[in-house]
């Protein structure tokens, strides 16, 4: 592991992390994950930088228990099952890692070279950057209800963090998905009292999700109010009513300790998007030759980029992975000629 | 499974055996195979036709027992575990397979499908052609010596299929690549007596695998000829002994039960290299956008195809399948329109 240097502050009072690496990857999901393989074959090293606490990406923070099934030659696989087992791939390349962390600004620096910077001071030194930001942040899609974010945290969350944080709590969930559906029956066992609220009568989600749903409603341990919308949110400070209106616009309100829209997430592309790069609907256009992005050393791969015939599958990263490894070779070992070489005649030779 | 329906031979008098299905894929390596997958995907079916008498291509021919390391998310597969899961991956999607037949013609429709002919004059009616067909066919390279091949299959061989045919025997293996060094390690503890011989006094192989071969010669476990040419196989019907010079072409007779020249494997296009495709250094060139080859409703996917930044990598085939896949759609569903899924969200729907 590169040793993480502190370094007096190069702006001056606050002090800094600085990191030196040949790679700086942004993003650790798993298409960065696996670039440090790609990279480390070619005796690159590493460093990823991720806004969340921990690594895999979407396949960790949204569904970490959710088989996946187009993984070649995994028939199925739990996403965080993937997640370890690439972590486990990397690990001869002693990958070093950032994380809880968001990038802020690319510096360029004289030598070609770039500073990547993040919310929290780090700073890391890096021949080439990887972006593997995959859909970027994401933001929770919020419904427009007058005064709701005076509620944020006060009564309102988009996510169940903690769900022991609503045991004997009176709570309101809304949404017709699958988290609206795994959340309302999940919460059934430990809220005092859940009540679901949802704009049509059939749900999006799995039908047996939904088929649970319904059997809790009949036997009287949920509320189920279909073809309502949320309306409006009332309390002193702190939410204690939620207003449901029906098609007649009618509103009915609910006493409650918490209310929880889950209707899904919306990708961000965040600071990235302010970079120089070329962008096309929220993506950073690549050159198939080798994904990078049109400015000299950075590089884009996974869900972020796009170019004709595009698909945002993880397999199609593990690829374009490769292919970024050839090409970011000549500008970390810039006197060295590549030779590929195959794994399977070699094994896996680190550093 | 699509019914092998027997029809009366197109050409006259024998019998052919011909097959209807979507996509016609042309060798059954774990590339072929995973197409299977994404095809099915969209609800396109696929026959495969091989050369070889099994599925996994070189994988299952080759090196069924050695490691894999590069597989995305594993961080070692045996290759033909992976063959094996991938054959389990793709079985939802019921592909029909003709082995151990090669194709032999290609042969457009007035209606655009194909006909693709075998050479045990089977024939397949297919919608697209996807060419999977990795290096070809493969050759070992032999080197030049008088009645060679009057010994093949009688102590001469150009592969260790089962290392238990050599337990106590006596062996010759030739070469300097990691064949040659692999195999004279992993025999010298089967074998009941080795001999390597290598032109030069240098190996191409793996540092490490050289490193072994001189410490078992040191040891005296194997008998190491540095700088030595193989010049004539003698015997009566059956190898017995193998005629061995030095630069001054003083030549050396050793005592022998095989002889294993392991020269590498040359790879052959066969009839596909008359198909009209665009070729380059023995592969097919392909628009990055789908893998198509210019000609219309032909694919070629995996190490058969070239284009800028190709690497011949199996992770690289799997995305070229997926890319492929959406591509062929068109014409197997020309009425529908292609909406893109996820299995996450919905799983694996078979037909």
């Amino acid at each position: 592991m590169e040793a993480q240097e502190i370094y007096a502050d190069r702006r001056g009072s606050v002090t800094d992390h600085r990191i030196k690496t040949d790679i700086c990857i942004i993003g650790a999901g798993p298409v960065g994950l696996f670039a440090v393989f790609e990279a480390g074959l070619l005796k690159m090293r590493c460093h990823l930088i991720d806004a969340l606490p921990q690594v895999g990406g979407q396949l960790s923070e949204i569904y970490p228990h959710k088989p996946i099934y187009d993984i070649p030659g995994y028939p199925a696989i739990n996403a965080q099952e993937l997640v370890n087992n690439l972590v486990e791939q990397i690990s001869p390349f002693q990958p070093s890692f950032t994380l809880g962390e968001r990038v802020e600004a690319v510096e360029r620096q004289a030598d070609g070279s770039y500073y990547v910077v993040g919310s929290e001071n780090t700073i890391i030194h890096a021949q080439v950057i990887v972006i593997a930001g995959g859909l970027g942040s994401f933001e929770p899609r919020k419904p427009e209800i007058p005064g709701l974010s005076d509620f944020e945290g006060r009564g309102v969350s988009y996510m169940v963090k903690n769900p022991e944080h609503y045991r004997d709590k009176r709570i309101v969930i809304a949404g017709g998905g699958d988290s609206a559906l795994d959340w309302t029956v999940f919460l059934s066992d430990i809220a005092r009292e859940v009540t679901l609220i949802h704009r049509s009568d059939s749900f999006r989600g799995a039908p047996d999700s939904a088929e649970k749903v319904f059997a809790l409603a009949a036997s009287g341990k949920i509320q189920l109010l279909l073809q309502r919308n949320l309306s409006s949110v009332r309390g002193n400070g702190i939410l204690n009513q939620v207003g449901v209106t029906d098609k007649h616009k009618q509103e009915q309100l609910i006493e409650t300790d918490a209310l929880i829209p889950l209707f899904g997430l919306s990708p961000k592309l965040g600071p990235i998007a302010d970079w120089g790069l070329n962008i096309d609907k929220s993506a950073i256009t690549v050159d198939t030759t080798d994904y990078s992005t049109g400015i000299e050393r950075i590089y884009a791969i996974g869900d972020i980029n796009t170019y004709p015939g595009k698909l945002k599958l993880i397999l199609c990263g593990f690829h374009e992975a490769a292919l970024m490894a050839q090409s970011a070779f000549k500008y970390v070992h810039p006197a060295e000629k590549l030779s590929f070489k195959y794994t399977t005649v070699n094994g896996v030779n680190t550093f």
